[in-house]
């Protein structure tokens, strides 16, 4: 039995979906960022990172959400959420997850997490004013380039449509005009009538558009 | 016969090092970023993200470097880069190449890039600021808790060791204390007996230290 950290509103719900996808057994247990649960002694033992989402298997502890939705992938191949052999299409999928990783998901948390990257609340401010003008070209990429259609890689769904889907469900909240994105949007509606994205979603509480 | 292009002083060089440990044939392409090259409509052409690095393949062009890292291990398995048949150990793999993707390679970014997330001088200077102090926190995360040694994951070599190398070249750039540092000097001085490595330095013409 896996155990998944997750809070509401964050990237941990891709892994979330993943889990849901593939028919593991695992426990979702959700802290609370509200009173700061994530940097709770208890939770820096599993996590020192103090983020989340973390993922106890029976081997020890795995964080990062690429590196965790392949690995439920992986675990279960049965469940074809990657093209584990054959390397040029896993290729794709690891260079979409990083993209969202290290560009798009750092894009959006310059204006929540700007205290990251400078000390002084100036320029604190003038990351927020970016985030917007960052996340909407980032998304104009994913919706003209990225997104082959109707999932990320084609015909064929994988651990890069939850991610997407999650990432995506920040947009309203950073101020993007969501009618510029109508293959985005298309694929978040796609998304919604999976019974694993509705029952992550559902536990989750996560608000989408 | 792949393509990779590169610049001197980025991130490419961890997957020119694990092109050169696969003995992958290969033909390696610098762009100069002091001309904009990277902005070229050639290079845009092959990479729309105007980054580097970028690996042109018989099925077509993959970028970011924890994909090409993985793609590399896969498509050359004599070469053992990666633990392709464990799920856990390459989660730990992956964690580490995502955390140095998008946290570490973010921190060192803000010094030089950060007219990315924001306009205005000022911010972009407070930004600066905090690179040393951010960069010192990721490397003593990774003296102290992620580098298992002798090599990234424990006595297996992995394309966790050239992104480490990599990435670790830039630590006197900005401004750390290496002194505090005597395992990841370490490591950096052990991938310097490498053949694979002193053959991809010498062709980027990398300064080390």
């Amino acid at each position: 039995m896996f155990r998944l950290y997750y809070a509401t509103g964050t990237c941990a719900l891709a892994t979330h979906i993943a889990l849901e996808e593939a028919g593991a057994p695992y426990e979702a247990v959700r802290l609370d960022f509200a009173s700061q649960a994530q940097r709770s002694p208890d939770y820096l033992a599993v996590n020192p990172k103090g983020r989340v989402p973390a993922l106890v298997t029976e081997s020890g502890t795995l964080t990062e959400t690429p590196a965790l939705l392949l690995y439920v992938a992986q675990r279960f191949p049965a469940a074809e959420l990657a093209p584990l052999s054959d390397p040029f299409l896993l290729g794709q999928v690891q260079e979409f997850n990083s993209y969202l990783c290290a560009t798009v998901h750092v894009a959006h948390a310059h204006g929540r997490r700007g205290s990251r990257w400078a000390d002084d609340e100036a320029a604190i401010a003038a990351m927020q004013r970016k985030v917007t003008a960052n996340m909407t070209e980032c998304f104009e990429r994913i919706e003209h380039k990225l997104l082959q259609g109707p999932w990320v890689i084609g015909d064929r769904y994988t651990i890069c449509d939850p991610y997407l889907f999650t990432i995506g469900s920040w947009l309203e909240g950073d101020g993007i005009d969501t009618s510029k994105l109508p293959r985005v949007i298309e694929h978040r509606r796609r998304m919604l009538t999976r019974p694993a994205v509705q029952k992550a979603v559902s536990v989750e509480g996560t608000q989408i558009g």
